[in-house]
């Protein structure tokens, strides 16, 4: 057992993260990281609780969670916390009427949502519908505004597809800011409302609880700012570097889901 | 005469920005700013020298300058400093084989650039050519890279056209920054070394010149950074917040090239 494998002790609940830890995704479908339908089974037979957090925004939760039903997961949509829905509740509550830039896979999450007339710009990981003529509507309208609102379902730098790393919603968030001088507001990891959402969800306390994921700073920084430990997992988008990071380093690096549930497993049999 | 003319005093050289100072872009051509023709036409018949500094990057320099030829400006194209042939020398220096992401129309100005087997990223203002797909391409080469090069001809936010603000290349220098962790090297204004090329082919000190834009930061900013005055045009991309812009204060704000023009004539004939 790894050296910091103590520091595992007294978990009650795990956050999975899914794209990169559980699947890689690829055009029109996915494929299992190997031992991850295993791993998120033998989980959720054991006492501890589990909620899988995701940023993936370029799918609906029933669209996602279809997918990985057919990859052989156990997980129902319920059991998911994602940033279309907490987005709306946040429109729903400031009277916000969003521009949407998101990829038409998506678009059902906000069939709810008045978007006449909008009075914010709302983007998530549109893939391909990323258009210059796209890009500058949205722009256009935040220009318009006179308190100009931005919000980002995410802001990842990247992800990663079977075929390579593909650019995440992050970057075009980057090129809007700079574009329209405004911050945007994030919807989704590593935003601490997001995270205390799910924690609050599953019914534990941040100290009880764990975060699994492929991204250094969006789920082991941004799970451990919130008070909670922290896994890296060296699948999907881990690179190397991350293990040296400059400002995360994160309670422990795995080397895929399996192991990660091996190691809790043997804490909570203790 | 507007009570800072004074400030005008000494002026020998005159860089003019081209576009939203000159013309307005549009689809396929472009729309003279009212009394901009006329006006470089008495500048260029004055003892000022004059040169024309932009960072147009979407047209190569002759297909720019015959579109102002056609609207009736004097130019030619040897009087121009503009982004592509710097980067150019740059690349040629520093033995840097680019990718390039830019439009179609200035891909001439990189004919005898060996762009095999890149290992730097060009960027210019590609328009429609900034899809996902050639945006993920250029994302993919430097991620690749060890030591990942980004040039980006110019930084700006936005350009006008005449159906309204158009995002420009800066924007997208910021996404590619920001997915790959690295930091653009800007050729064009408001780089130094830019508006210093620009000076010396004209032949005048910094302190003996003035910059005349549409662009508070790019232009003006720039210029003075460089030992310039600089006047804003209330013409192209100009926003009435330009006057209150909390870093930089232009010389002298006037409505149009005209009213520039005007003014610094007024200086000479002294």
């Amino acid at each position: 057992m790894a050296v910091w494998g103590e520091r595992l002790a007294g978990v009650r609940g795990v956050l999975l993260d899914i794209s990169g830890v559980l699947f890689d995704s690829c055009e029109g479908g996915g494929v299992p990281i190997p031992g991850s339908v295993e791993a998120v089974a033998r989980l959720k037979q054991s006492q501890l609780k589990v909620r899988f957090c995701t940023n993936e925004s370029q799918k609906s939760r029933g669209k996602l969670v279809g997918l990985l039903q057919r990859l052989g997961f156990d997980i129902s949509e319920g059991e998911v916390t994602s940033p279309a829905p907490a987005a709306c509740q946040i429109l729903k509550e400031r009277g916000l009427r969003p521009h949407l830039l998101v990829h038409d896979d998506i678009l059902s999450e906000f069939d709810k949502i008045d978007t006449s007339n909008p009075n914010c710009v709302l983007i998530a990981d549109a893939g391909d519908a990323f258009s210059y003529k796209n890009m500058n509507k949205a722009f256009q309208v935040l220009m318009e505004l006179e308190n100009p609102v931005l919000i980002s379902l995410g802001k990842g730098r990247y992800y990663k597809e079977t075929l390579g790393l593909m650019l995440d919603v992050g970057a075009y968030m980057k090129a809007l800011e700079y574009a329209c001088g405004v911050e945007a507001e994030v919807v989704g990891k590593p935003s601490p409302e997001f995270f205390k959402n799910a924690l609050q969800v599953l019914g534990v306390e941040a100290h009880q609880a764990i975060m699994i994921g492929d991204d250094i700073v969006g789920d082991v920084g941004g799970a451990q700012r919130c008070g909670m430990r922290a896994l890296q997992v060296r699948t999907g988008k881990f690179r190397p570097s991350d293990e040296h990071h400059p400002e995360v380093k994160a309670d422990g690096y795995v080397d895929n889901l399996a192991e990660a549930v091996d190691l809790l497993l043997q804490q909570v049999d203790k």
